[in-house]
């Protein structure tokens, strides 16, 4: 195992810190390193919390701040964190307008944050996602993965905490920019857990995991490496089957690297999704392009389309200020 | 090899493609593609080119629009861009002011960006960065190389630019940042050139490049993996040996990743340096961390360090709109 560590049992807690010091300016890391909270809680603001396990980020800390998350609590990697995190970051973040938990639906993070919404004591309402359209049940999930778009709902709704909407609305908003919401991923490359000091997975030289999970979970078929504009095609028609967005529709192209794709593929990626989007009749009128929502070191990326309307694209342009992503 | 691609003929093409289409808002593709410019000039602002082979993205178009460059020239992957690139450049984003070459120290870059100078006609200089303390002369260079710290010179007078300062003055300026600023680099694991379609290197399983540069050259020893810690002790007793910064002296810290490094190990190092560089009493009053100056897929990462003073600061905090860094 190649990582740039000390030892696997400080990874995370030296991990965090090295983060909570980079960016002193926007966050602060909580007691015990259960949670990474915004330094300057806006009051009345409905708080927004999130978490998981950890080798993802930027997902979540790196997007706490104005304008997107208030806390987030991180686990061990791919271990979701345990109630008394999300019980102790809602105690730190909410100033009395009740919290919203957005959770990727993995079973262990359900359970956890609906454990931890009964223990707080507060008005807590949730918001599970759940785009990844390549399976409808996986290693560790009922249902579909909550992958990449949850980016975008953490930065829509947090746009509209910021304007003091009221809890069930915010809800009710993550709800729909999940529904409006699909991705897909691939995998060229496994990551190795570093706790496990294995590849999660082997894929031979010349195949690679159609349909992949961000926890190097199996996906729809593992077959010979194709081009990018082959793999686009596949990813956006599983995507563009389900959503059935109409013709004309306006959408949000995200195209995410999982950690060890260089930012060269993946432009390369947003030009073959362009042209396929627009052979749809679509029209891609937001782009982003990072790796955001990773799996440690794994190759390969994955593609969200969010279908928009004025409403939401004026939400996604609204003001973000957190570690890794800013406008 | 594995890669996102459709061809390796088309890598490079596709690839601007589609980051020019994903960042319209800030820049403009040029004709053939021979530069990536910025969209709105500023009349009367010396024009700040750069440019160099690709495969180190964001670097140098990622770091084109308000507050850094005004244009970037693409070269082929680990290739310098040809003469004829910077003179388009040049004449597409000089409003009258005269443009600065930003060029990293390789002897292909630094002789095209010479040859484009006089080609220009008109008024050019040039600022010759050479941050990396890892070896005098390496497989490219005569004298040391230009890596991430050229990051910094960019941003640095990219600010002072947008001041409308003299040309004169911001050649001097590039000069004195990039002679505050050192770096050095460790590879974990080699890159692939597309063209080549091997690595470029090999590592065994417990080896590392100590040292290395960002097209992959050899770097000072390849010894056995080693601690974060160690690994960061060993980089920055070569830095501040060769910066000799007084006690007390304030610094910026930039942990890059060169493609293939989780977020969460960029971090940890963050976290290794900052230790560090206290008990040498040094502050770390401004932070970088992320993958900026890459070399492809290549996992591993460099850490620069600049001596900061006041003017450096606040010309290092000015506003900065581009694909990659904004703040």
């Amino acid at each position: 195992m190649k990582k740039l560590i000390n030892s696997v049992e400080n990874v995370l807690s030296e991990s965090l810190d090295g983060f909570a010091a980079a960016h002193a300016d926007i966050v602060v890391l909580g007691d015990e390193r259960k949670f990474v909270r915004r330094r300057t809680l806006k009051p009345g603001k409905v708080a927004l919390v999130s978490g998981g396990g950890s080798g993802h980020e930027p997902l979540h800390a790196g997007f706490v701040g104005t304008g997107m998350l208030d806390a987030a609590c991180p686990g061990q990697v791919f271990t979701s964190p345990t109630p008394d995190q999300m019980v102790a970051a809602v105690e730190a973040v909410d100033t009395g307008a009740g919290a919203l938990f957005i959770v990727k639906n993995y079973e262990g993070d359900v359970m956890n944050f609906e454990m931890a919404a009964e223990m707080a004591g507060r008005e807590v309402l949730t918001v599970v996602t759940d785009d990844d359209v390549a399976v409808e049940k996986s290693t560790w999930s009922t249902g579909r993965r909550g992958v990449a778009g949850t980016l975008v709902v953490e930065k829509v709704v947090g746009a509209a905490a910021e304007q003091d909407r009221p809890l069930a609305d915010l809800q009710a908003l993550g709800r729909d920019v999940n529904a409006r919401t699909r991705s897909m991923g691939v995998a060229l490359t496994s990551c190795t857990v570093p706790a496990a000091g294995n590849p999660t997975f082997t894929l031979a030289e010349d195949e690679m995991e159609m349909g992949v999970g961000i926890h190097g979970e199996p996906g729809r078929r593992r077959v010979r490496l194709a081009t990018a504009d082959a793999i686009a095609e596949e990813m956006l028609g599983a995507i563009l089957g389900d959503l059935s967005p109409p013709a004309g529709s306006q959408c949000l192209l995200l195209v995410n690297g999982f950690g060890g794709t260089p930012s060269m593929e993946l432009y390369l990626m947003v030009n073959a999704a362009r042209k396929i989007l627009a052979g749809r009749g679509l029209t891609v009128s937001r782009h982003l392009t990072g790796s955001l929502v990773t799996s440690l070191e794994m190759a390969g990326c994955s593609i969200t389309v969010t279908i928009l309307d004025d409403a939401t694209r004026t939400l996604w342009d609204a003001p973000v200020h957190t570690a890794a992503l800013r406008w």
